[in-house]
């Protein structure tokens, strides 16, 4: 994600970290290049004069105007989701240790060693999704919060956030059955846990089910035929600024376009996609502070704009 | 579902699978080739010039736009709710498990036996749902999730899926009355068979209830007459080149419809509907990931690109 | 509702069931003789050539926009949360009747006739709050669901569905108190009830709040004005083809219009409205499969194409 | 609100009961009489002919038409949520009847006279809600429900609804701590207070919470320069019908700005403002009935089409 | 938050506090400046005349209205998120108070000083939240709720809220274990904290996570372009007017988009921000009204129209 205050005046101009100039330059590239050759040739290839009027644009616009504004939406409504589920994940997780550190009846056994690693399952939790998401490997990670014994049990597991809540929930049977959390508070518990799954199961959604291909496949074509019969619509009465408005006109559809190929799929480590490391931080800090723990780690700082 | 990347440059025109062009051939071309023949004539039919100036094409284009980007909204929100529902299905039984498998006291018969049947009977409802909406048989997938025994019963029923949600508060209610289940730990299992029902009447919802056809009519109507009477409009200044146009505006418009058609009813099998088989194989892999099985189905894979 | 498959080509065109031609039928045609006098004239009233350009359509068009899109999705949006509604009816119902089936403590009487009322009482609701809603007489269904005699008590109640779901809560304490029932388990059987309550609550408040009537008469002025002002606009360009573009704008503006007229109050007996003949009976199939009947109704069928 | 049927053809525009146009005439006529001005003078002021074309309208309306879809989205929204908040308010109220009625054990004490006190204060909380929100006096609808002592302690607090709600929640209490109501139901009842509590806060929000000044002030600026300068625009081409055409538009822009004002706060007596006496006699029905009595007020009638 | 009624008239033209205009005067005038030397040249820049028809703005401008159109949807909807976390904030603690007040069983020991902190310690959580999201101290606000010691040990920590909602959880679980409070209640109050903590976590989210930064870029360089191209595209038909359009135009886009920028974080202190410092009050007054107190703090008053 990036952080950054908006730049004012001609600055705006020259920023290229967190642009999405980069990733559609090609394609901008050959359309105005392709645009160059049409002004040069004033529109005609082969002795034949290519008139195209405006009309076609206009109508053509139309769809791509629904194409874009739909796209776009669908497209910020995952991104948002997903942030959306990380937040529930951070507070399901602190009212998750509120409920270990607060309701518990003082048993026989001491509960010190107990409390420990059912608060930092779901810490361990947050991390392993994390990883999963981001298809890199969550081990050290895990084993920081859970230890080396614990970890290698549940990475046998396919889908390990699922195996760390069970664990979690395997915890709160044994303090049910020993005595020393209420019926009642079992359910309160388990609720987070539930919630903890929900979040899970719906990242999971978000990252396996792309907005459906023959949108995609709709908008691109659309795209980039009105933006290549652009230059011979606009030859005739912009001579040789064609070049200028194709580039302005793709650059802003092209633009758009890419900016809803980024954010889709939020959980991957593009400069516009959601600072997974930066949630699990403040995850762990506040199941770590709940502890009563005083060496916490230090708050994610963005990298030269960039929050991973 | 279609799971590919996007095809960058040329390729992007050569892309058939998972496009919706293969079903708007036929008026596509009829499209066209009226526009061939309005155009050969240039527009004269019987001595008689049809002109029709670009006024009517903005005005009816303000309905027909409005038309589209509501449909295509609507449509797409019925795809999305669907794949929600079905996120909330997997998350549903995975918390299902958990309960079975955390919350029970040990009772004096031994439990082995009893667990793995009410967990299983929550893929199996998965299953059956998946059956009843596209209209297949679910025996051989209840038979492995259930056995003959219990399949031969709840198939009587005509909601086979209710059916076994019933079968599963049946052992809640068993375990409750033998004391093995608290009666707190018993609403919260209640409540995951609610979600699970819900999520069932959610999509019989979806399957059952179209967008109003007078909708659907309206609309095919208008982009019908739209795209005919388009080359009357063009022809006195494109020329030759308005087939061409003609079928450029045509493609956007009948796809766009023809798109809201397929993911209107978004739990068949075509190509860009959901992959309920790989759900269910999600979810049953979850469920018997929890009772400890390890001879789990094999992911599913995209065959072609699709994911059914 | 209207189920049918989306005709295609010519046939399109000659579909009126469901279609919204019959209610605009009247404006359309006066609309379209005013055309035929204008193009007949030229134009000219009284001497005086009434000259309008194209520009104050796009102007008004403008706001017809904003109007016509607006009403349009508040409309559909009214439509889609009646359907919600009795679709949580629908589940709502089913877990009540696993509730009654499942959690009860023997008791010292025998239990088989306690149940089918319990069960039943939730069918009678819906088939109540159809006929409140549609101000159909409720009778018949109820005597159906629960005998004469206790309809005749409920029935002298203003708001009949409240006093069923009363009923309902009346019968869960009395097991309650004679220690059928855990109060647990009447806690979650209550929250069956409260949600029925909402559901009845919900089809009361979209039943009796119409869309502000400001906006109905704003909208029907402007899309009258824009319609009737149209041939003075097009008679000099389009000549002898004016009223049928006329025509054909005028039916997407009306249609749209008289549509969302229709569906706004979606529990009417009009062909686009919710079916909620077939719900009742899907609940009361549902609730009486549950009870272990199979004497259930034949499943809903539609009729020339209409579910009513 | 306004309840009436959709009048047809000319009648259309001689309604006035409901319209916004009385509220808008001042601003309507000057704009009006300006553009009789301009055409009178052929837009010649000070011997200097001020040419406008259409260019600018079409600029400033592509901002203008996100301003007003917005606004109008944002104010409709406010009316509807609000609708549902006292939609919210009736069901829960019902349920709290319900509660009250059907789940107490039987005490020593007679119960009698508790029962009613304690299903009142509902609907005097309702009283009080509507009546702070329309900053009249409630004390006369508060002492038919609960009694002049009651009333008198209540009203010294500042937030009279919470202070209803409180003194249900002592009910409450007190049947706890005496046994007459379980715990488990006692957090079922306490849910309804909540939601009441959440319905009473929510309305607060509508109507202590505007949409941001910068807005309206943007769109009112927006909206009068564009009819101002309107007249400019259209003189050259439509000469002596450019006063109608000006204030054709302008009633519809006016007319949908006001409009929203209008609805953005629905809690007060304006014509198309939400019938909350209306509403609270429901709720008060529905107590009462509940409790058994069958003096019940008259169901709410439209005066002169007006829902109060 | 600006309170202030709609100014009528002239006077509309003249309100500055609440205006965007202060913070867009400097770009605006650039603007304006470049406009009237564009016209005092007659577009004419070293021998040669630069010519754009209004073909660009029309394709331009459907890219900016359906970014200007998306940004504006999304700050507002974060604006009104921000609101309603906060509604939930003043009910959630409202419920909270009536809670600690009603259902305690009374316990051996005196329970006047233990309640009072309870319901305070909400109270210096909605002060805590405030002060985090604007940077600011809340050791007054603290220590008048809790006293020294309390807040003392509370700072500590490094989410403040968090560690109130903890500590608050830790009362109610020594209530649980002395007996004072019953399991099923302590669930009840538990997950009024847990809504605390979800609409501290959601506050966070807001304002930690902007709108992706591609768009804000993508939409200020979209706007500026098309602005300071607008006087070459104006020249030639209005004439001396352009500069007054071009101001008009770039007013209302410039407007638009740093309103945006203004309430997409609403938790600072800017004109159009949420009003915090009232909605603290509001939460306080409550919760010391709720346990009797009658020397409350006032009610909040708007200060030249402006409350914070």
């Amino acid at each position: 994600m990036i952080v950054r205050d908006r730049p004012h005046g001609l600055a705006l101009f020259f920023v290229m970290r967190g642009s999405v100039l980069p990733s559609i330059l090609p394609a901008l590239a050959v359309n105005v290049l392709f645009a160059v050759v049409v002004t040069v040739l004033h529109g005609v290839f082969l002795d034949h004069k290519i008139e195209v009027t405006t009309a076609p644009f206009s109508l053509i616009g139309l769809a791509l105007a629904i194409f874009l504004g739909f796209r776009n939406s669908a497209a910020y409504d995952r991104y948002w989701e997903g942030r959306k589920l990380w937040g529930e994940m951070v507070h399901a997780s602190r009212s998750w240790a509120r409920g270990v550190m607060c309701y518990l009846h003082s048993g026989d056994a001491p509960d010190g060693p107990r409390r420990r690693p059912m608060v930092m399952a779901v810490a361990a939790m947050a991390h392993a999704l994390r990883h999963q998401l981001r298809g890199t490997d969550a081990r050290e990670d895990l084993v920081r919060c859970l230890g080396e014994e614990t970890v290698a049990r549940v990475m046998e597991r396919r889908n390990v956030p699922a195996a760390l809540l069970q664990q979690a929930g395997q915890g709160l049977g044994d303090w049910l059955r020993s005595g020393r959390l209420d019926p009642q508070l079992v359910t309160t518990m388990e609720a987070r846990l539930a919630e903890l799954t929900a979040c899970a199961a719906g990242c999971e959604r978000i990252a396996s089910t792309p907005i459906p291909f023959a949108y995609t496949l709709l908008l691109h074509r659309t795209a980039y035929i009105y933006c290549f019969l652009l230059p011979f619509g606009l030859v005739d009465t912009l001579h040789g600024l064609t070049p200028l408005v194709v580039g302005l006109v793709a650059y802003t559809f092209f633009g758009l376009d890419a900016l809803g190929d980024e954010i889709e799929d939020p959980f991957g480590t593009q400069l516009n996609h959601l600072p997974l490391d930066a949630l699990c931080v403040t995850i762990e800090t506040s199941l770590r502070e709940a502890l009563g723990e005083t060496d916490l780690p230090a708050p994610p700082q963005p990298e030269r704009y960039v929050l991973t």
